[in-house]
């Protein structure tokens, strides 16, 4: 397929690091070579990172690209249970095994897990090579390959180990949701309600509206949706790169998201726990007064319409939950901190601050009556 | 000891990052604390990192230097052997254990190894927290705690893994060169007598001069020497953080040196590599017309003078030296390239480029005939 119409939306990377655009159209994933030249011209040598599964689907494609060039595909096993730092460790090795310079560059090819693995690769080859991020996962395109975070897991939490380094473009092709199972795409959404409950609740309502073209992988609702939650991301990060402020209402949800995921042992999908995680944060947030009545009612209405749990599985404790909490990055000095709604749209602001101290009793009594 | 005068170098951190000051004095090893709150008030849990021979030294004394508040103590063994992936791995995840969030930071306490280890803990530790970088050897004290590089060995090369982490503070305390045993003060001269032949050879002959001074460890003669040397350097990495240009000058001796010290199976200590790195790229650049005449045999009489070996080992033989030059960072395109010397205190500029690409067969030659 050719690429049709593009759409840009710039990105301001901050920190002094260089600004890049998210390319959204079908077709663009016959492009990717293309685009990584011209992005990243000091790169005379790429190499092409997916797991299995996304490097049987379109590994080829991608590499071919590149024209004839030697762009090898490394592939690792799918699963977020292999974002470590032992893939990360293998595919440095095959890297360096191949002889690439610092004028190499890397295409991460997948969903959040390779967006992240790759990236995180990318940021500590020699001390950092250039990345393209071509995410084939709805949430990967609406949430984790726009804003430079890269990392890895270790046993005892998400993300503990990364870098920022933000892509030297982002190419999304809407048309291979199409190849994706319908629970994936559903996982997805999680992310885009979000923008939707911290941004624009008419963004978030009509998500519902169009939950079946959606599921389905309509490809022109998904182009849409797609757009829609990289502006907000797009917007929310480039007025803050590095997480000091306003980038944190983008963890609402993730806080207790995160160590529902966790303590789940990744039985929860990033999505899954994140949709519940967003309910349960909505409800604290009712509970403590940060949160309009109703607010957290209206999440589960829309979460539900696109298929997504919204209450803790029962087989997991919460005091287990709670353990997971400690190893949060977003712990500060002991403290849990979230981030709460105002109401569906909005998030709480006291004053340019956007996480907030919570205690712990009102937390457990979320858990408990989840 | 309590510290007496105190001069602050300068350090502009390039790419957006924050500038930072390299503290030269005598007794400042007592202030760590106090400074490291001072340039980082964000965070409130610091740790500190050393290998076993360094933190039995002076672990105490800079834990102490937080005032009886938490600041623990992590070490490692001591080698160049131990600065990998696994023992990045185990730092970070003691970091975890201990319940450290974003409010925390790494005092990178010891030499070269240290300081690229635990600033690489620094650099990707929940994506990045504060490093304080106290060197307490010569060669980490001139070189590598100065300019944000932070990284690890692969089994394929040095520093094939890290990231650019400009360090909050670097603390200087002359006075702890007296606890070195002679042949790591000697090699921690290699890389002031590089500064010397790169910048200024009036330095460069001064070093010789006072040769004995500096190979005994006088306190003043150690503490005028670092001091010009970290100038030197700071100049340099000022004008160019990100290693695109001018700061390529800091890796004359290098391109070989790095060759030499990895054939040797880490053998040759770095300051030793470094030494015999730079008499042959003087002699290569004699060779292919780049260098005057008579360069290499200053630099020679000059490394002599303070006890650092000049010629290649005769049991590394110049083929496996030759194959692990393909895996350094500093090849191009496959193509070997490096800085080369006018002259004794200045290096050879071909229009703003400072790396040059060199053919095969000199270096076979130089090797050979060394």
């Amino acid at each position: 397929m050719s690429a049709t119409a593009v759409t840009e939306v710039p990105v301001r990377a901050g920190g002094g690091l260089r600004d890049y655009a998210v390319r959204v159209g079908t077709g663009l994933i016959d492009t990717v070579g293309e685009v990584a030249r011209a992005v990243a011209p000091s790169a005379r040598r790429w190499v092409v990172i997916a797991d299995d599964t996304v490097g049987a689907l379109y590994g080829d494609r991608v590499c071919a690209s590149f024209g004839g060039a030697d762009a090898p595909l490394l592939t690792f096993p799918a699963g977020e249970h292999n974002k470590t730092r032992a893939r990360w460790e293998a595919l440095t090795d095959a890297m360096v095994a191949r002889g690439l310079g610092r004028d190499s560059g890397v295409v991460a090819l997948g969903g959040g897990v390779t967006g992240d693995l790759a990236g995180f690769v990318a940021a500590t080859y020699l001390r950092g090579v250039p990345v393209v991020q071509v995410p084939t996962s709805i949430v990967a395109m609406v949430d984790s390959a726009v804003g430079g975070k890269t990392g890895v897991d270790t046993p005892a939490g998400k993300n503990l180990v990364g870098a920022f380094h933000p892509p030297a473009a982002v190419i999304v092709d809407p048309t291979v949701i199409r190849t994706l199972p319908r629970r994936q795409r559903a996982e997805g959404l999680a992310e885009a309600v979000k923008h939707g409950a911290i941004a624009d609740a008419d963004y978030g309502r009509g998500i519902a509206h169009r939950a079946e073209a959606l599921l389905s992988g309509e490809v022109e609702a998904i182009r849409r949706m797609v757009l829609r939650s990289i502006e907000v991301k797009a917007s929310v990060v480039s007025r803050d790169e590095r997480e000091s402020g306003l980038r944190e209402i983008l963890n609402f949800g993730h806080t207790l998201g995160h160590a529902l995921e966790a303590a789940s042992g990744f039985g929860l999908t990033h999505g899954e726990a994140v949709a519940i995680g967003m309910v349960l944060e909505a409800q604290l947030g009712e509970l403590v007064g940060h949160t309009r009545q109703g607010s957290a009612e209206r999440l589960v209405e829309i979460l539900q319409a696109v298929e997504l749990p919204v209450r803790r599985p029962p087989e997991l404790d919460p005091e287990v939950v709670e353990g997971f909490l400690g190893a949060d990055k977003k712990v500060r000095a002991g403290q849990w901190r979230m981030v709460f709604l105002a109401e569906l749209g909005r998030v709480h602001d006291a004053g340019g601050r956007w996480a907030h101290a919570v205690e712990r009793g009102p937390v457990r009594t979320v858990l408990e009556s989840s």
